[in-house]
């Protein structure tokens, strides 16, 4: 099934919505939130898959779902960390930031904790009050986990994902040098995320298998293909294993959100990848074509976003369907 | 006012708890959780002052409060980010790791973001499955939010301080010098951290100044003075300016859980503190005083954390009452 939340409150108001997106049903009597459901998801989940079974079967009140109404799914969240498990990207990056790629980064997931407390929708605005900060997208596939015990396995982990979505990372890449340098992560350099409209549930994803998630995420930058990389392909550590990362010394309560990293493939040579323009796939941040482009031409030429940019975000099914809706997002200038 | 949770459900109980803490009264009927107070805090916070009023004057049903039936205040919150305002403790155990210290440390405030999923309770017993992570305590002042808007100034953050507490931060200090040599913070070597029984407001502490809380920071370790540190000494940058460093570019809601890094005051002759059996100040945490024996004698000889180990964590009011309650842990192998 898939989940969303209307713009209501501080939580949203919790929705089933149809496999095409063009319907939802109000499921707020069944559990008010996302996070509500979450938090009771045995009990919620079979009641919730019951509406929306009557929902595709059209036998109860429905009404259009605008993904422009959407809140993030979990408006607000009791964790959101985000994992680098695309590797090639974090070589790429670091290597435009002249820093080194240690050997065990290809065997220990590279992850950050990052703050939880205030998304904005799929369709809100990303507010860039200094271009100088140099805003990027970063395009990436997120899971929602249930509880999950300190020192769970990769299985267990991999058991306890609940849903499945997108992320806008939003990151000001000028900021990250002297933040990182500090050693402590990202904190002022990491703004407010942007998620998908909707959550899906894993058995509604045929191409979700052995903890990731294949096929092509799609990223556009002012409307023109940006990137087409896919998922499912050199991502060197699977969601089991991230989760079970982050639950090596504490508990994880049900709501948690972990990110796969940008999404990033190699070109089919090995090398970095190409742009789409050039029979790539292209990239899911700006950081990384910057970087290709000062190794072929010595110089990084695409700017970061500035005020008046629009990043779109999806993934397709085999209809041709968005998925998990479409992230869009304009920069904006307070 | 001072505020608890009694432990239920995911959120716990909300109940007002008597100046000496010896008393409550059940607030879920105006709030049922703390944070549904933070999120409605203008219309709810004088409600729980009504109560709190008519508990002083015991005028209404009241209850014992334990402070072993406490859960964390907010149980879990949508978020924890942790300075390390007090430079002094920095400087030590950077120096304990063989890192530098840039001198923008000084100007710059130095910020993780901590998870806050899953806190324990104040009195819950610290989980060590392998006494090789290095356990240790730290002593920290905590402040809760109201809504922080992106941008906002020390003053508007100052006044969006709604609560105050104490928190002992938890870290597996073996396991730090890995982690942030990957750069991206602390995920693994922050388990999950415990704050003290109650918040209080910050009109009921008259040492709370200019964004500072001053007094002493009791921390004793299996039951010998280990730390008097006075929290509002040395403490390089206040409250105000750590929650609006954090606010620089998103919003924080209402709950966010802000430290002060682990307290640490120089010693009289500005050189580290000294222990407190040689007349000192001591410590907040194990790893300054490996440090100072470091320095000292060329060995560090205080062991972190092992099983049977215990911590206790208060500050103290005019009367010698525990202004937050105590937090008191054991360490335990699961």
């Amino acid at each position: 099934m898939k989940l969303g939340s209307l713009k209501s409150g501080r939580d949203g108001k919790l929705v089933v919505v149809s496999h095409d997106l063009a319907w939802c049903a109000d499921a707020s009597h069944i559990a008010p939130t996302l996070q509500a459901a979450l938090d009771d998801w045995d009990t919620i989940a079979p009641q919730l898959e019951t509406l929306a079974t009557d929902l595709a079967h059209d036998v109860i009140p429905k009404e259009r779902f605008h993904e422009r109404e959407a809140a993030s799914p979990l408006p607000r969240a009791y964790q959101w960390a985000d994992g680098s498990a695309y590797v090639n990207h974090v070589v790429l990056v670091r290597q435009a930031r002249g820093a080194e790629v240690p050997e065990s980064f290809w065997e220990d997931p590279l992850m950050y904790q990052g703050g939880s407390d205030s998304f904005i929708g799929p369709r809100d605005p990303i507010l860039l009050p200094d271009e100088t900060w140099g805003c990027d997208l970063e395009a990436e596939i997120v899971v929602v986990t249930g509880d999950v015990k300190q020192g769970a396995s990769r299985d267990e982990a991999l058991a306890a994902i609940r849903l499945i979505g997108l992320v806008n990372d939003v990151s000001l890449r000028n900021l990250i040098p002297a933040e990182l340098g500090k050693g402590f992560g990202f904190v002022q350099s990491k703004p407010a995320s942007a998620f998908s409209p909707v959550f899906v549930t894993p058995d509604e994803l045929p191409n979700w298998k052995e903890g990731k998630l294949h096929g092509t995420l799609n990223a556009d930058l002012n409307g023109q293909p940006f990137g087409r990389a896919d998922a499912g392909v050199d991502m060197t550590f699977d969601f089991g294993t991230l989760v079970a990362h982050l639950a090596k010394t504490r508990d994880l309560v049900a709501g948690s959100i972990i990110g796969s990293g940008t999404v990033s493939n190699r070109d089919a040579d090995g090398g970095p990848g190409k742009p789409i323009a050039e029979g790539g796939l292209g990239y899911s941040c700006i950081a990384e074509v910057r970087m290709v482009e000062q190794i072929q031409d010595g110089e990084m030429k695409t700017p970061f976003l500035k005020a008046g940019d629009s990043v779109r975000i999806w993934m397709e099914d085999e209809h041709g369907h968005a998925t998990f809706g479409t992230i869009e997002q304009d920069v904006v200038k307070p």
